[in-house]
């Protein structure tokens, strides 16, 4: 019996952590063979401890490397630069995913299954239906709060007919009002006061390759960008400190208010390409963008057109 | 209402065509809003040709590229050294394989559902069954036609249970014998005698990168390798004639017996990786591998792992 570690991305936000979960619990339902881990590569987010305890399921493991040969799934990216370190020696059984189609290459057939929904635990959730597996509740809560942190409770332009669905479906085995839920979530994250601008710079970053460009592109969501923005100076030197430090050749974050539906952009380092992607200019500082929630839909699709 | 092509891979074998036939009927009983084309890169195998004679089917539309912004879905292959001219400025908008993951990537996310199941045709008749939609009989004989050619009517290590399963109901709808179905196809290639060496080198070649090497690989499938065993010179001469002409690192030709089960290995370029993965040796000709009929799952899977 190998044991197969099922894992989301770097930085995990709570579709990377729930995925991972749910997913290894139902690969245990039909695979009696093997034995499916979940582990994760960062803090567990706020929302994810939340649900954890309410529904008295354990989190995923931390790790920070695979060994070589180590078997693994892939929840929720399909990207190496998002990936644990020791990929390339590592063997990808299977992948589950929502985003673009990146470069993780395998060298035999494997199940990847990627569909452009709101978030992973929706197509998690479809996998559930398709071998007519039950459900229970802690799963459904699971899905449901990974569903509705993904799409800002379904405000994202990533949301689709079917994650609305799959929401109303969830939240009645639940037994839970979906907005309020979500909401609750999104409170469970505290304050912005509370939260150190390294914080709010690392909770969700991800590293892309847009042309050969290495490009960190963090978000941070909030109830209360205006708040915020009192210490936009602060924040913006921590993303200078980042780019520098990691030696990107930009970086871009966004400051997303769930309620005024839009984001703060602050860029760092080589963003000339940024600007002209998005007809900007940050000369005079963060640029308020209207309407943007979605990273991957709205900001990292138009910089990989732009750049390729 | 925009006109989406549906395409399988350069030098189409039955697979890649009815896969792109068939998806594309199904796509426009489910999309009302576009317009699924199944077009194809290469000459029609003789079996496809006599399913679609057969059954009163048009056969995909040859082209040889395809125009800047052209929406396309991928049938059969995921690899951009198998796919059409112009891929780099087209928008892949769906992709259905069977499959290594390798370098096709898109700027937004996309359905990419590649399962390791015998042949592509057999995850389009699960796509059938995931929508509830019933597979008439002309669409049933193309599916089962690419299934049993894929899967060497079921004998080749990719055939899975789930294959024989679908091998099953696909033949009761057609009403056909699938062994019977299946002998009819292979014999519809003719006798070995009728075809050139420069045929048997094309029929079904792929070019792959191992390790940045590139590498041709074809595949010519006989119920007699005997007969053809004696014009061997004349096929390594087209071996190395390929390989050079085409600017392969190296080049290798497999002559697969489907009655004995096994292939004959005809090495040309620098070889030396080849031997060394499956500790052969060229230095006498051709070298006989009994059990090998399956070029993905027994040769290229293998050469990957040996180059990586």
């Amino acid at each position: 019996m190998a044991e197969i570690f099922v894992v989301g991305h770097r930085n995990p936000d709570n579709d990377a952590i729930m995925s991972a979960s749910v997913l290894a619990d139902l690969k245990n339902k039909l695979d009696g063979d093997n034995h499916y881990k979940a582990v994760r590569l960062g803090p567990l987010p706020a929302e994810s401890e939340l649900v954890f305890t309410e529904f008295g399921v354990e989190a995923p493991e931390l790790i920070d490397h695979v060994d070589e040969g180590q078997k693994i799934i892939l929840t929720d990216h399909n990207e190496l630069g998002q990936a644990v370190a020791g990929i390339d020696k590592a063997e990808v059984v299977e992948i589950v995913d929502h985003h673009r189609i990146a470069d993780v290459s395998t060298a035999a057939p494997i199940t990847f299954i990627n569909l452009p929904l709101g978030s992973t635990c929706s197509i998690i959730t479809k996998i559930f239906d398709y071998y007519g597996i039950e459900i229970e509740k802690d799963a459904a809560a699971r899905l449901l709060a990974a569903v509705l942190t993904d799409t800002v409770i379904l405000k994202s332009p990533t949301a689709t007919e079917e994650d609305r669905t799959i929401v109303e479906r969830l939240s009645a085995i639940v037994g839970v009002d979906p907005v309020e839920f979500g909401m609750k979530l999104f409170k469970s994250r505290g304050g912005d006061d509370d939260v150190t601008v390294e914080e709010i710079c690392s909770r969700d970053s991800k590293e892309f390759n847009f042309g050969g460009k290495k490009v960190w592109i963090a978000q941070y969501e909030t109830v209360d960008l205006e708040g915020l923005r009192s210490r936009t100076a602060e924040i913006a030197a921590q993303v200078e400190k980042v780019q520098a430090d990691g030696g990107y050749d930009a970086a871009l974050m966004l400051l997303t208010d769930i309620i005024q539906e839009g984001s703060d952009f602050i860029g760092a380092g080589d963003i000339k390409f940024i600007e002209d992607a998005f007809g900007i200019s940050f000369a005079e500082g963060p640029v308020w963008m209207p309407g943007v929630l979605s990273r991957k839909k709205q900001v990292a699709a138009k910089l990989i057109e732009f750049t390729s």
